[in-house]
């Protein structure tokens, strides 16, 4: 019998280290999804701030956004702050067994946490792209991956009010998806639109991304860790049930996906006559965002139509940000929190214990937390040390003012 | 005795799904040589062929190919049609063990199925580069992984004739790789050369890709997925033997994949006198494809000579197409079509098993099957939609014609 | 009893397969990392080299470098060249069980070792790019992957000398990254720098990477791979307290990469007014092989801040390297050597097992072995078949000279 616990205790642990691995790699997704979203002169600065990002939520979340979101017992916003990641299990505390046993490594379950405030931080980046100051995104990632986020977290997952509530989010289109567009959001709000973007009689100037294959790379490897986001969320796999779980999560992880695509490709046809490569990818991201609240309930054609209307929603969202100005490069605030917010509701499709209650109060309480949270902060950055280029740096390219090297030098005379 | 039966199912279902994943990845790998074998104006399209394609696979096999291809047990060429995936295993049939008990998820089944049809498909892209209309392509996708696999996969791995008949094809040389360049072959022909491929006197004209690191990151993403690809093909790896087995086919597909690289670049070194970087990827493509037929039987070492001559063949097997003018941009028929056929007999090398008349009669039957019901349908989409660009916009890529947007606005003049 | 056997060993191959995959994976980062790195000209024959020193380390340790590594009991430098890989485990002797008895499979130890030559081997690439002979360099990697790097191996890991005077590198700082490292610097060496790299007045010349996306997609790849790098080296998971040991690995493995990247772009800003993404790719490398030597003992914060020694060391160290005219293009040397030399070192601060006698032991007879046969060997080629192309060839790019066609041909006139 002891072998048995032993052996199951090893096996989560590792399927938990592999699916945080995938989860690792969507960093590399958005760091490459976006720079070939943006101009060539802005590559270096967005690829800088992606892999800056990942390795500050790495620490911040060790240092302290993890007690936060996962010691605190009392059911406040703000549980007390352990010293670093606290200790691992002990063998005989694994073989007492009993419910409350752990059944795998404390160590496993920080590093599935961490990379998920990484992707978090990561929707960030695209948003802001091409004319905030690279010091000021840096100096909030710190905040929003040690505080911002991890309070948040903590109150779905680490036992908070939301959790309380029934807010049910099986692997975080609201709380990891949402969270990061509403940052987002709020940083596209006081920073303003790139240069040239609107033009003054209120038409909008397409601003095409300088490396498609770079976008494509992006979004595969977004796909596949996608499998390791979702399919660690079931955190456990050792038994016929939960192997049953994860398998069905994959398989609607895909399906959703695939829906998402096709659908955004043939209403971006409709629209536009053409078969428009970013916005299926998009359609792709969204699919993804869509189902990832609840990738265990519905079946793979069910998942394949949520994933779908994740995908006609992208691109009319993305159109409509347009319209009123709110300049997104990468589309990252109507993928994440749009379709984010589709996700939370969508549960209520397939899961009989979601609430439409507890899913509106989620997704209203992480809005509003996170949203009010960065406006302040953005305002304060602003203030301190600005965020936004000049705009002589800005026609320049922030790859030469905020990087000093161009990420193409051979290919393209920068600007 | 029940604990155990619930660990190797977990461990087989887990086991199921990362190959499953890796395979996955192998979309990406095909997106990433094709896009980098073409010229930069056919680079967006070709990405929204790979990615879409893809999503095409994953809801058509979902909607039809696996009922056709697992769900017959009569042994007709069309068996019966299911409704979607069917159930997944209860865990009571599980337990009660038997030799007919399952003993991995139904749907880890479907996920690795779905991504390998995935693949089938991803070969005829590269075949019909630069200048086949998107949406023609995209329908005859829909009827290939809907129906023309799945049919003669059927055959083989459902329980059909070629099972039957002892074709022995573990991983699919014949039933994935030559089944999709036997349908490419049939589009090359239909759709013809590329302008400008071929001289008026005679001559051959090199077109060279546009992007050698990304073909160079597609063969290394390609490479690692096939571990997935052969990897998983043994099924289950949850006792000694059959983890023994998969050790073997990683040790195997790593030889083969080497030996066709060397080998083709030695080759080419000696008819070109230079180290031909295109033809050494080819050369480990070849490689994988030679392996995949029995990646278990040979060992280490008969591996890498399989491998070296499927690199050795793939040379002489592109120069010879081109001799006859079918113009196949990145060499897939010859990877997947020749070598395909080499890796088939290669199983009678070190596997005692096979018979040389299931192995020809497989080799005949999928060929015929897939390169018939191909060319009908091509001629049929070529009459109702058209299959070719015009010359115009093959001139100026597809990119623009089929989906509005450069690949590289920054860095290159489109045309 | 004997199930419980059965699982285990299939588990921990299983583990073992797969971190050898991401282990795999990591020469597809060395290939980005360096393509990225090195200008236009030299990128086709850079990804040569990459893909078949790979290929050629697959081939070599299956032939020769696996037994002279681990088939020796002897103890003397050059142990006994067995026959390929040996004999895999019968079911029946590892059922027999007792403490001898093995608990994966020989293969997966096979392939796991294999890809490690291989990472050893593709250190050595990046430091000499664009300017040796192709065929050259591939020659010398016949002989370092087949020898030179399996002799030292056997010392630490396969039982020799380093191994009983306590020698302590876990994964491997020292036995892979140092030894890689020293080749390359006795390459450089023989080779001399770039033309142009070094003015007459003593002026350093910047010669800026021409496509910095795939320098960073090329370290992700590597932190991603690293996992399997450093948590593969537990060599066994299937119990708490190993699965607890690999846990502990992943997390640190991750903490030092974060350190080593941020340690590094605070240091370059400082120096340099600016956020140099270069310097902070290769302080994220540092981070990752200052924690290779033990990423077990340490704590996450421990780990970080290892990492972050790693990434100031990996700055001043490429700085320094100019100075004295060490012309490295990609930091190589001082990323795998300088700071290998540290992961050594470190580990006496956190593991109590490790002497400082034993590891500067390790430290000067890898290095001192490693080098010393480099430097005769380059020499020997220098001879034999001249390992620098022409000045004509370099100014006009080896691309040209060594493959016969252009990375980027349509975006760049070559030269």
């Amino acid at each position: 019998m002891e072998d048995i616990v032993q052996i199951k205790y090893a096996l989560d642990t590792f399927y938990f280290l592999i699916c945080g691995a995938l989860v690792m790699w969507m960093a590399a997704g958005f760091a490459m999804l976006e720079a070939g979203l943006v101009r060539a002169k802005n590559t270096t600065e967005i690829l800088t701030k992606n892999i800056t990002l990942y390795a500050i939520a790495s620490v911040m979340y060790l240092l302290v956004g993890y007690y936060i979101m996962y010691s605190g017992d009392e059911g406040g916003i703000m549980p007390n702050l352990g010293l670093l990641i606290g200790s691992e299990n002990a063998v005989e505390d694994v073989l007492a067994g009993g419910d409350d046993a752990p059944y795998y490594s404390a160590r496993a379950d920080f590093f599935f946490q961490v990379v998920f405030v990484a992707t978090a931080m990561s929707i960030v980046s695209g948003a802001v792209a091409e004319r905030m100051k690279l010091f000021a995104f840096l100096t909030f990632a710190v905040i929003m991956t040690g505080f911002i986020y991890p309070i948040q977290g903590y109150w779905s997952w680490g036992g908070g009010f939301l959790s309380e509530a029934g807010f049910s989010d099986f692997a975080g289109s609201g709380i990891v998806h949402l969270a990061g567009a509403s940052a987002a959001l709020a940083g596209v709000i006081i920073l303003g639109p790139r240069k040239g973007k609107y033009g003054s009689n209120g038409q909008i100037n397409a601003i095409p991304g300088a490396n498609l294959p770079l976008a494509t790379l992006g979004t595969f490897i977004l796909w596949l860790g996608w499998f390791g986001f979702n399919g660690g969320s079931q955190l456990i796999v050792s038994n016929i049930e939960d192997a049953n779980a994860v398998a069905q999560v994959f398989v609607n992880t895909n399906a959703s996906a695939a829906g998402g695509l096709i659908a955004a490709l043939v209403v971006a046809r409709i629209l536009f006559g053409k078969a428009d490569l970013t916005m299926a990818l998009n359609g792709a991201l969204a699919g993804l965002v869509a189902i990832t609240a609840d990738p265990l309930s519905p079946g793979g054609f069910q998942a394949t139509l949520i994933g779908a209307v994740g995908g006609v929603l992208v691109v009319f969202s993305i159109l409509g940000f347009d319209k009123i100005k709110i300049d997104d490069p990468v589309g990252a605030i109507s993928v994440h929190g749009v379709v984010g917010i589709w996700g939370v509701l969508a549960v209520l499709l397939t899961n009989s214990d979601a609430t439409i209650g507890g899913q509106l109060l989620g997704i209203v309480s992480i809005f509003l937390w996170v949203f009010i949270t960065s406006l302040i902060l953005w305002t304060i950055l602003k203030a301190v040390m600005g965020i936004r280029v000049t705009e002589e740096e800005e026609y320049g390219g922030v790859d030469l003012s905020e990087c000093g090297m161009e990420a193409y030098p051979e290919f393209t005379s920068s600007k």
